[in-house]
């Protein structure tokens, strides 16, 4: 037995796994991830498609599920090891938080998961660790073995990170929830400026990434909310790329190119045509390696560089900017349900 | 308490940190390291000069030492906690390894640290916790509080990895000694074609890098030898200017760009004209947040395509190409003594 | 003699050619084109400065004047063969245009030119032929021929273009006669909307540039004023590694990163921080080899995309936006004198 | 009438127009030109196809052939005025050249053209003036008028240029009679080093880019070869792009990544799957707006570097190498032959 391995570390997540999106028209929604990202369908069953980025081995990050409400239906989170899913439902139930089981196959490909409502938050939650690694078709195969399919379209090669939203009245404890039970690590962060040690906004990690996961409070006090979901493109030039072709489509078009000050990564913020659910290509930013990191805090003055650094940029008091009023995508929008309506 | 924090992960490693490279030529090894590459020079110590990238925030992540003889002093990983330097200090005493002390303040801004020769390798290991976070002058300081320093030069922002070879007789033992006693874990590998079983090359990490550590079967058959250290670009057109400056520099230039099939990252290996020293500049690459990643296994026919899947080749016979072959700057030549010759 | 010289094509205009800036400060301005857009300092005469960028064999593409008044002395064209400096000078003398004679070495390295208003605009134009090309001095040369020196700093290349304003009562007059007399092509180009048939703004050129020289209707109605002077980049991915330098400079920041409809190249507008004038870093975009090119008119609805085709966006009542209203960098600011006040 | 208007530079070439290549498989070369680098296909007539890029108004730029033969049937020049097709047919026949004219419509949406083979090469050159400018389909077109439809595939946005070869017996007189009768101009050129005055190779142009046509000794001392045809990218990181996806798809790689130290631009070879005929994408490069350039010449021990400045090197003895040499793709491989073999 190896010495690193004789140690617990406890339940713990590996990364921001998969989302399951509800979408009016999924035939539009597929138009926008596979055929301009250039995402894979992995598995079409009825009304339901699994998609995955050139560079993911997993079954899927994404799901689609045609339905009435265009709602997310989970957020998902891969746990590091086979034995923490339980662990983890362990100690949900000890902190009296209700906890579904989710069989595996309900979301084909995967395990046995659970699924439960953020504190403070409301967002439907779901833990899972296996995950099927499909070989992809043969005439998509790439001949790198860590793509799972060859680059296309505008080249998204995996999922990124989530952005939610919750009230500035149980924001602080949602995000400490994150952390303590889930071990997120906060990397930057600003508070409300008129409500003193309230956060606004925390990004958060429990990879070198400076966010898997970010919290903001919403403007119009509601909780359950999504900002965005965001998938990684390969460097800058491939986002001015993206913004080149999409400003081209019947896409509606959000805020971007720019660099986020928070971070340092490109951003471009479009939405889905099918269910309006904003999405972020995503690329660059710094990484964190430091053990002692020590979150940064924006005060007020600095706030607009830490959201557009360069570029176009982002309204503060909005999260957005004059072109993303189509009132097809506002920020506020998602209502969060409690079990998929599939 | 919270809850992520009531389980023991052990010891383990956070990161490369530092490399301590002997150079001939303090001067000629600044125009390069500082005023061609972009770092910062943070501290200047009669002989010893300390340098650190604009995204690093500690104390230093170079030390250029001028010596008579351009070996590297000493290949240093920073650990996860500041008790982990004496929990893996109690095991390789256990393992019967012996151990040198480095009192703090040896390199400057750092702790206590312990010094080793890797088995199997012979190279000069160091293992640290405290590194001094020290402001930039406030001429240099950045508006991004992420930033050390406002961006220079050709822009490297962070040490990446350090790529060492031994001889095929001992490098199982070194691969596997520093998976099981340091906690890297194995992402890519190669054997030898003609020594089946024995490892030609393994790119390892303890971060979703593909590599924070490579270790290369030495063709001379030699111990304790360093291929290169890599520093981090942000974007792949980062290394295309890189190399479009070097070309006109008095810099021995090596090969590149390409981007590896390995790790899917852009290449360009050039030379320190003070120590002959080879650096490799580093852009992009695939992260591995996958908690079951298995291990790619390169076979002899796709190896060349692991090197370079596009750009500049290769010679995988030699690790090098026809202009690397200036006698300055020869893969086995980096000689490691067991303590520094300050 | 060659069938293609057998013909006389007439006097014509090569490029655009030198841009003589006043500055109140020339020490603040040489550190922003010298040291950090990276252009070589050729020649210096008491308070002139004579600059040029790393693809120019010519003496100088850029002349800094001190002077108390930070207007422009000189917006200089090359013509295309010696002696159409006399030929363009009997056609004005022919329209009843005052011209000055500009003897050789009135600007170091350059041969005679002329000097005269542009009808309709006021702007002092001059031409010329003769500029010599001197050889940098040797640590600066290039090894590649078609470089005057190495590449430095932000690496600007070469000037591109010339955007110059006058009063909506006389526009037209300006941009015909530009047409007329120098052979200038109309290649897009907008209409006032409340005043038809009046031009709005329009991009010319001699060359397959989408534009050597814009006019551009003035707000306040103010004849003889500079918007900008352009120079080129490779890349856009360099006009991004600008923004990121120039964010964290003590230099006026204006608009851009963005790429324009309107020639389909990528902008950033920053401030010469001596003279306050405004500067374009320009890359990319089309060229026009088409010798029936129809001039493509942008009409009012979608003049913002012509501006803007994606990033951070120009205000287009204004060509500026938000943060460009520091007064230290009006549009419309600077006055111009029909002989350099040296 | 304008003053520019009052001179008669006499018949001029515009700029390097279309070519028709013969392909033995027209659908794996529509795979290749139309779904892979992304052009629009136009017409299609039986076995010919019309193409352009999403930068060209015209009706094409390629022409594909099915034929048994993958010769290249015409290299057309698009002349600067309706009457110059006459005009050069005048010149040509005093010059004793036969002369063969091609009706309006040989070329679908072309008008009349002159045909003939180049003096000392043996390539069937076509002269022409009218060229048909339709709208893409509504679906493919672009809101920014200067592109004919939106971007897609790997993104080639124009022809840029042909590069042509010859026997070193015929190669001066084909040469001079480029520059001679068809006003090109020398812009950088080697001679053979065994063969002093000899050229090796010239590249010309009659636009400021750096060469339209290039034209090179033949190490096989055949007449009447292609070395390649040349489509046009935004930016260098648009040819990293291409490499990585055209690495993962059957298509036959040749060389590249690189950048040429003659002309600045990058390159990437790779061969038409259905003709074998070789093409470069080809991105960036610098600009010559300079009336008296003086032709640079590029001695044996500097051109390895003209060749290739940085990246994937090309073998200066065949123009290729290693991956290059599968057979299907070699240097001197088409034949041409006087008249399209439809």
């Amino acid at each position: 037995m190896a010495f690193s391995d004789q140690f617990d570390p406890g339940p713990q997540i590996a990364q921001c796994g998969t989302v399951n999106l509800g979408t009016r028209d999924i035939e539009k929604s597929l138009f926008f991830f596979r055929d301009t990202l250039g995402m894979e369908e992995v598995e079409r069953k009825d009304n339901v498609s699994y998609l995955r980025c050139y560079q993911e081995l997993g079954h899927h990050s994404l799901v689609l599920t045609e339905q009435e409400e265009a709602v997310v239906n989970a957020f998902s989170f891969r746990v590091k090891r086979p034995q923490d899913v339980a662990l983890f439902h362990e100690e949900l139930s000890r902190q009296g938080i209700e906890v579904l089981e989710v069989p595996a196959g309900a979301e084909a490909g995967r395990g046995e998961a659970i699924r439960f409502l953020l504190p403070g938050g409301g967002h439907p939650f779901e833990l899972y660790y296996d995950m099927e690694k499909p070989l992809a078709p043969e005439s998509m195969r790439s001949r790198l073995p860590s793509n799972s399919s060859k680059r296309r379209g505008l080249g998204v090669r995996r999922i990124d990170h989530f952005n939610i939203q919750t009230s500035p009245d149980t924001i602080n404890q949602a995000e400490s929830w994150v952390r303590d039970t889930l071990g997120f690590k906060r990397r930057e962060f600003a508070h409300l400026p008129n409500r003193p040690g309230t956060v606004l906004a925390s990004w958060m990690s429990v990879t070198p990434q400076v966010h898997d996961l970010a919290i903001v409070a919403n403007g119009l006090n509601k909780t359950a909310q999504l900002h965005h979901i965001a998938f990684n493109l390969q460097d800058f030039s491939d986002v001015l790329t993206a913004a080149d072709t999409l400003r081209d489509l019947d896409v509606s078009y959000g805020v971007g190119p720019g660099k986020h000050g928070i971070g340092q990564a490109m951003y471009l913020y479009i939405h889905d045509p099918g269910s309006d659910h904003r999405v972020e290509l995503y690329a660059g930013g710094y990484l964190i390696f430091d053990p002692d990191w020590k979150a940064i805090e924006w005060e007020q003055e600095a706030f607009p560089d830490g959201m557009t650094w360069y570029g176009d940029p982002i309204d503060t008091s909005t999260g957005s900017r004059g072109r993303d009023t189509t009132g097809c995508a506002g920020l506020y929008r998602n209502e969060l349900v409690p079990a998929p309506a599939k």
